[in-house]
This record gives structure tokens, C-alpha cells and sequence, in this order.
């Protein structure tokens, strides 16, 4: 019997049940490529502390500079390390259809369990062109819609978000619009993932969210694995909320990687437009890191980094 | 004596003398290809009916659409056949930092004048991102930083545009945010192009700018041309608004491309996420097509079409 | 524990036990893209009757009419889904090193086992130049180095291989050089596979190469396990002549491709400049294949076809 | 008038009355960009002294080494800024039919007069394979077909040219397979430039030859124009012989990349797989190049080179 071939049923099954998944941070070796041996003991400390799937070059991820060759590569790297323990959803949208269409059929080639598809940003389109759009990319698979108009410039309204439930291939949303709408939804039998991290527990548990799409849980894998069990825990999201607060000060994913490289797990290297938080900001940030202990990943190497130490990129 | 051997300063000089500068629609044949034939004799009557700049691919253009070889392909073209009699723009931008440079690199090698440059829409960056992006690239030449904060979900803010326009490749702006902003960017020096066509009589004429980036003026390039002279057109200027209006009732380009479609000036061929005005839209416009009669191009070919003759692709 | 992560060395030794390795044909939609639903069940077919290795985007499989990233979700979807089963042998060469280098290292990050590295054809280059070419491109891991004058119009001689064969990554030669080459080599201790499917038995039987990379195992991979076990084979070898002499009656893979399209195992659609047999010859090879009787994979769907059942495609 | 509307008949005509068409070196930057300030320098000085065409990436500029974006945008380059003085031939072939066409698309998109053709190399194909690739890219626009087995590891035969010479694009052949095969074509009314520099004087006032496609004019301009001219120069070739000699002592472009690096007219710099000549034949060169004196290019800079010196690249 072969990994991959579970049928598309099966996976939207799956990756409705699945809580915790993490825009995972894409780490860079110092001549811009890839560190897949980091990105490997990165995702393994991961699961071990509960994330149960990863979307793949994500914003989080910087899909956005990636090559589509990069990205492919990417996908078809994590599903042959990990495709077998995780949910592997690959970030195959595009403002472009013919781009989104092209990387999702290839994404599925190297076995993604499903797509994350974005509505048309920058360029934008009509609401009978964003049907279009999402109907042809949801026939190539399961896909997640992801929703963030404070990126995007265009809401995905509720009207049009409840047309494109009815594809046989939608799976859910990345709502990142609030917890009343996710509410809405969720009571009309959509799954919603918060696309907010300081919302998402109360999105779980008191809007009826399946979960979370992370961006935090990349730092505190096992905070955010309890934040999405079966029980609130208030205390325990309140104490996240000032390393949340930190980690948007910027445009993310400027947060995540600035804390990621203080905290060794990935060497400090930005593929521009991205450059690393100053060192005010940055001292902040270990004084969070050093309060939450144990729960963050490298907390035993975290240290503030020069401006020096970092290396920032425009061509790899 | 070799034709686009002009230095940057002579350029520039050039560029901030081109009130009309239209971001020019990019036409297909029925195979997703670019119709070079009919782009040719669009810019001929263009360049006939005063337009003495063009923006290629930039998002009216559908630059979001194009893989980079076809796109830096059309610049070229451009340069070849229309390089000496108006400026061309390339929008060379992107939101990654690498891209934009290897596009902006190429489009100068093939010619052209200078380039568009936004700022990382979608992925966003911090300001100091934002500089370190545009420094980089206007390093490479002659830049026009454009500013679209309903596209990009970020404003350039003034304290920022004030330090990019130090640098010494730093054209001036297309602003988007509104002709109070142009008059304060004016007083202190800086060139601009209203992004707006429904304001851009007024920044020219009111607010001192030094003209517009226009979508209006691949249909009406003659009345623009007036609009942008040296005498105030009020009553030119009201005459237009409701074919303005009508051609932003949805995000463009679809308006336009609608439109050329019923001119006849283009094929109906649409690149998705694109998709035409219904019909009864469509015969909205026809009206106000026909009221302003022989200064809309192709108006002696004016029809609504049926939704059957347009194509629609995802691939090409 | 994870599929993928044998060390370099215990993949080469398990290479170098590798008897029957398939230039794999690659088979197309009408539409010109893979046909992975076909390629799945040929690998089943293939795996069930003895072929242990496989060359994905080979000279046969057409990776020279690839793009780089179609080649790399090949070879990943061949890791994916068969990877714990056969060696993947990525054809990840180039007669650019820069190509090789970038193809290379993307085809291991995916998971192949191996590349196999050409000589620059076509470009060529000296004796200093290959040497760095190729110890460029086996630095990034397990390679099988391919030799084929007849092809790249350049020899890679005895003395430049056994400097290459010191190299650490150093599996082995698919040689189209002869017999006596291999048996040479083999002398050395340098493993070698035939490249030529005519002498592939005598090779391993009489030469001392371990097997042979096959075209004509696509076709009759049953036979030709056979040929490349422990005893010889002499009767049944010389029963296949006629078939391989038929198969490589214009230059390979157009044979192969007309057969499979015969036996229907792949959809008759070729990418230019291949273009089938015509009409006498396809009756010729349909008396061959029929003589072979059920070893013949699709034997019981032979037919010659028509010319016009054939696609041809210069775009996809 | 635009400059580049020249129909396809009159650019045949001026094609088939270019003698001496230059295959020209192609220079980069150290970080292995072309070096497009050398390149207008050095072809600058390629019209001063006879120069009346060029390829633009053939094998000798390197376009194996180019990504296809690359490659026309050099195209553009030229055609921009020498288009009006010179023919500019794109060798925009490949042994992919669909590269081969996207690519000669693109480059009569951006202006080129006429494309070079080659036979499918490496992969090979059948008689009507071939036919059918070369028709379909001679659709496109004026094309010289390119002959070379000893690259291609196939030669076009007679009968084969014969039928390719029917079409309406055919321009004519750049010939490998020496005089006795030019004079037939020539008596034919087939145009034919000779492939060979050694033979080239001789095919060009013995065997009908209109001219030669030249690797050595890159470095003795002046004396190649005047072989090409009206009157037999038995003398100047014979004089020549020994530099052309040392030019193909090892695969072109290796020895014209050498030699222009020691003029000092490009940067010593490599992509590789190829490396430079040996500091032997360097300094054997250089005695050769001082015998030719002035006619030279940069002999006034001549010298030798240290190893150290060359930069030898195979990412950028």
C-alpha cells in the first residue's frame, strides 16, 4: 500500500479535525537558499509538541519570494520527510489564476494534502471573478480559502464565502475577520480556522473554530497545542498576549523570524523586503521569551543578536 | 548617434515634463497570447491623441498576470517601436525585493526610460523594509514610486515618500491617496501623478501636480490630453465623470477591458481572475459611450457584445 | 523513523546492486501535460516484473522537452509514491553546469537517490572543464555519470573516468561505449550498466557490468529481468533482437513511444520533434510484439493505430 | 517611420547580402551577469571594422549557458541599440520544439531580423521529426538553418535541406560539413555561410558561399571583413590559419574566450563548464595574436593572464 494516495474524502475528513496547524517559518542558509536541515529539526520539534499540520510558504513562510520552483520543491520535500505524521497543506494561491492553478495541479503532483488558496490580491478582481477564480483552483483538490483583507485590500464576504462552500473540494476557512464572523459561519456547519493568534482561543472555544492557523506556534509549539485542546485555557492564553502583541509590532512575518533567529532555531538570515526588528524592540522580545521558559523552542540560546549578525538578502 | 543613449538626468528631466502618461491596457489574442498587432495600432492612436507616456504592464496593464519574460518582452517591443517618440515606464515593481530588481535590471537593459515601483503589497514589510526595497531599486535608475494603499493594504506615509524622494533616481509619485496630499508633496518640490482619474483634473490644475497616470485615457486619450494642458477644462472634465465612474464600478482593469472590448479596439479575450461587466452593465456603458462620441476610440464599432464572445483563460 | 534519510553510502551500495534500471518513458495527456494516473500503473507494472531502478526525465523519458520544474515534481512524485520500493534516479544533468547544479540539488531535496550527470553535449566543453563540471555536480551526492557519444559528440575517455570513478559520490557508468569498454572498467572495479539494450546480456553475463539501463525494458520488463539475473540467458536474449533493433530503428525514444502507444499502456500523444513510426514500420513492430506474445506489456490491446490517432504538440 | 517594420521579404533579402556575420562573445561581470557595457563597446568596434551582423547567443555567445529570459533580453539589447546598423540573428533554436518556438516568438517580439535554427540536438529525432520542427519555427519569421553533427551528433542532409530550402522563411545554412557541400547548395541558389573559419575564404571565392558566420572575427575583424570582400586574399587567410588553429585547439568557445580575455576586451570571466585555455597555449596565443599586430582588437593591452586571475562560475 502506498502513503499517498488516501482519497480527497478522506483528507478533508482529516484535515477537519485537525487543530493546530502552523504557518510554518521557511529558514534560510546565508547564500539565501533553503535550510532544510534546520527546517527538518525545526518541524520536527513541531510535532512532538503537537502541531498537527503546516501550510507551506505561507505569508508566514514567504511563499510571496519564492521562486515557484522553491515553493513545489518545498511541498514535495515535506511530504516526503513528514507527509505521513502531519496534514501538509501547500500555499498554492496566486492573484494570478493561471499561477495558482499551475503550482496547486503541481502541489497535488508531489502529494499535498490540500491547497490554501488566497482571493486576488494587489491586482483584485470582481466578485464573479473571485468565484471563478477559487471554483477552478477547488476542482484540482482540497482547498482551505484564506481570508485577510488587511493584506489582500478585499474582503471575501459572507454571501460569496457561503456560495464557495458548496464545492465538493472546500474544506474550510482561514478567517481572519473576527470571531462573530467565524461564529456565523461555524453555526451554518463551516469549518473556520482564526487566522488571528490572539483570538484563536477564544475562536476555539467560544465560536465554534476547528482551530488555528499559527503564526505563534512556531515559537511556542506546546502553548498553543493546550490552547487548542479540548478544555480553555484563559490563563494560559493571557499569558500569551504580550508575545503575540510583539510578534505583530511589524508587518509578520518580521516578528517570527527577528525571534526565531534570537532564539538559534534558525540562523538570521532575511530574504528582503523583510529586515529584523531593531535592538529596542529586540530586548523587549527576549524579556517575553524569557518569562514564557521552557515553552519556547531554543529558549536556551536565546540571545538579543547584533545588527551585524543578521544577513539580508535581495538575490539568492 | 544610438537612440537610448540618454542619461538618467535627461530622463528624469524628460519624465517630469509628461503630463499624460496612460497605464495602457494590455490586449490578448484568443490563445492568451499578447495581440501585438493591435497593441501597436492602440499606442499609434495613443501617441496620436497626445499621450506622451505609457506604463507597461503595470496593473491596468495586468503586469500581475504575466510572467516576468513576457513581460520585460513587451517593454522591449515597446522601447523598439515606440521608444523615441514617448516615454515608457516599465512596471518593473514587485513585492519581493529580488524580483523587482531582476525586472527593473532587465527593463533598463531593453530600454526603457524608467520604472514603476510599489511597495511589497500582500507580504507588507516595516518601513525600514520599505526603504531598504526602494533604495535598492531605485539605485538601478530612474524610479516612480506609486502609492495604492486600496491595492497594496499599506500607505506610503509623507514622512517616508519625503526621505525616498532624496534619493537621486527618485522621479516623483503616482498618489492615489488624494489631491490634498498631492498639493503638500507639490509645495515641497515633488513631482506628482494623480492615480486617480476622477481627480486628476483638479490635482493638475488645483493642487499642483504635474499630471495623472490615467486608465480613462486608453478610451478617451484626447480628452485627457485636454484635461491635462495648460488651461483648466472644468465642464471637459464633469463631462467624464460618469464614464469614470462607471469604468471603476468594479476593480480595474475589468472596466476597461470591458470597454475596449465594445470598442472593438481589442479582442474580447480576458486573462482570469478577470472577467467582464454583465450585461446590463455593459449597456450602461454603451450609453455613456455614445454621448461622448468620436473622442471614445473605436467608436464607430461601439456594441454591447453577448457574454458567448468573450473568452475567458487560465492558461496560456 | 523517516523514508528518506539513508546516507549516501548505503544508497550506493544499494545502487550498485541495482540490475535493471528503466529509462522510464514519460506518457502525456492530449493536453500535453503528464499523464500521472498512467505513469502510476506502467511503475506497478513495471515493479511487479522485476525492474528495481528507474531513470525519471532520462534521454527517454524526454526530460530535454521539460521544464525544470515539471522535471523536479516528476521526480518527486516518484519518490512519493514509489520511493520505498525502487531507486529514483533523477536525470537532473545539463550541459549548463549552472542548470545541472540547480536541478541536482532540487532533485535530492525531493528525495531521488541518485542523479545521473551527462557531459555537456551540444555546448561541450575540454577535459578540465568536464572534470569540474562533474565533480561540481557529484558533490551534491550519489551520481551515475553517462556516457554517449553519439549524442553529446563528445567521448568521456577511459583516462578522464577513472579520474571521476576516485570521487566519493562516484556510483557508477551507464556506458554506450561497448563490451569491451565495460569489461575494462569492470576490471577496475568501476560498476557499469550497458547502455545498449542489443548487448545488455552479453554486458552483464560476459563483461562483468552489474546490469543494464533500458529503453526495451519499458516494453518487456519481464525478459528482461530475466536477462539481467544470475544465469545467462543466450536463447531468450536473442529472441528480443529483432524488437530492440525495431525499437531503435530512428533515434530513441520515438520507437518506445510508438510501441507503448500501440499497446496502449500510454495515450498516443507525442511533444515535438518526436513524431511516431509511420505506418509500415508500426505493422512491422506489431508482428514483433505480437511474436512476444503476453510478455508484451498491453499485449492483448495491440493495434497499429491510425496516423490520425496520433496528437502532436508544440505548446502545453 | 518605426524602425523595425521591415517586412519579412526585404530582411531576407539584406540577410542573404551579409557576408560576415560575427558569432559573437557574450561577457559577463564577475558575479557572472553580462556585462552589457563591454558588449556595446566591443560590438561597437565589430561595425567599425566590417562587422555586418551578428548572433546573438549562439553556441559560441554562450546561449546553452542562458536562461531563455536572459537571452532575449540580449536580444532586445542589440536590436535596440544596433538594430538599424547591423543584422541581428537570435539563435533562438533548441532540440525542445516548444522552447524553440516560444523563444523565436519572443525574439521577433522584440525587433530580431532573423532567427537561427538548429536541429535537435542530444535528444535527436527522426527525418520527419526534424521537418516537422524546423517548419513549424520558420513560420515565425527569416531563419538560417545551422548544420553542425560534430555538436548536434546528427547531420541534415542533403535532401533534407533541400525540402527545408522551400519554405518561405528560409534564408539559408550556416554549413560544417565544408566546401564541397556549399558549392552544390550554392549552384542550387541555396545562400550558405560557412560554419568553418579556416574554410571560410575559400568557400566564400571557391564554393559560392555569400559569407561566414565567424567565431575568430570577434577577435580580427578587420582581416575577416576583408576575406569576405570582392577579391580572393590567399595571402591574409594563410595568415590567419595558425590563430584559427589555436581558437578551436579545444571546444569553441573556450580559446575566443581565452584570447579576449587577454586583449583585455572582456572580463576574464567564466560560466562554466568551460575554463580557460592552459597558461601554455595562453602564452603559445599570445605570440600569435602579437604576429597579427594592429589588426587585433585591445592589442595594445595583450598579456598573458595568471591563473588567479580568471573567475571560473557556476551560479549567478
Amino acid at each position: 500500500e502506498r502513503p499517498f494516495s488516501l482519497s480527497a474524502s478522506t483528507t478533508m475528513e482529516k484535515l477537519r479535525q485537525t487543530r493546530l496547524i502552523t504557518a510554518l517559518k521557511t529558514p534560510y542558509l546565508p547564500n539565501g537558499k533553503f535550510d532544510l536541515d534546520c527546517y527538518d529539526a525545526f518541524l520536527d520539534d513541531q510535532i512532538k509538541n503537537g502541531v498537527q499540520g503546516v501550510i507551506v510558504g505561507g505569508t508566514t513562510g514567504e511563499g510571496q519570494l519564492m521562486s515557484w520552483d522553491e515553493h513545489i520543491m518545498l511541498i514535495a520535500h515535506t511530504v516526503n520527510t513528514f507527509g505521513r505524521e502531519i496534514q501538509v497543506i501547500g500555499n498554492t494561491g496566486s492573484n494570478s489564476t493561471r499561477e495558482a492553478l499551475h503550482a496547486t495541479e503541481q502541489g497535488f503532483n508531489v502529494g499535498m494534502h490540500a491547497s490554501l488558496q488566497i482571493n486576488p490580491y494587489y491586482g483584485k478582481t470582481s466578485v464573479d471573478g473571485l468565484k471563478e477564480h477559487f471554483r477552478r483552483a477547488m476542482d484540482m483538490g482540497p482547498a482551505m480559502i484564506y481570508n485577510v483583507p488587511a493584506r489582500t485590500g478585499q474582503d471575501i464576504e459572507e454571501h460569496t464565502m457561503l456560495e464557495l462552500a458548496e464545492h465538493e473540494n472546500f474544506i474550510g476557512v482561514k478567517e481572519c475577520e473576527g470571531n462573530e464572523r467565524i461564529a456565523r459561519y461555524s453555526a451554518k456547519g463551516i469549518c473556520c480556522w482564526s487566522g488571528n493568534d490572539d483570538e484563536a482561543h477564544d475562536a476555539r472555544h467560544g465560536s465554534g473554530a476547528v482551530g488555528v492557523v499559527s503564526v505563534t506556534s512556531n515559537v511556542i509549539p506546546g502553548i498553543f497545542s493546550k490552547l487548542m485542546g479540548a478544555d480553555p485555557q484563559p490563563e494560559l492564553n493571557e499569558k500569551c498576549q504580550a508575545l503575540i502583541s510583539w510578534l505583530f509590532a511589524e508587518p509578520n512575518p518580521i516578528g517570527v523570524n527577528t525571534c526565531l533567529s534570537m532564539t538559534g532555531q534558525v540562523k538570521p538570515v532575511f530574504r528582503l523586503p523583510y529586515v529584523p526588528y531593531d535592538r529596542e524592540r529586540r530586548e523587549e522580545g527576549l524579556r517575553l521569551l524569557k518569562e514564557l521558559g521552557e515553552e519556547v523552542g531554543g529558549h536556551e540560546n536565546l540571545k538579543v543578536l547584533e545588527d551585524s549578525e543578521f544577513v539580508l538578502l535581495d538575490a539568492f
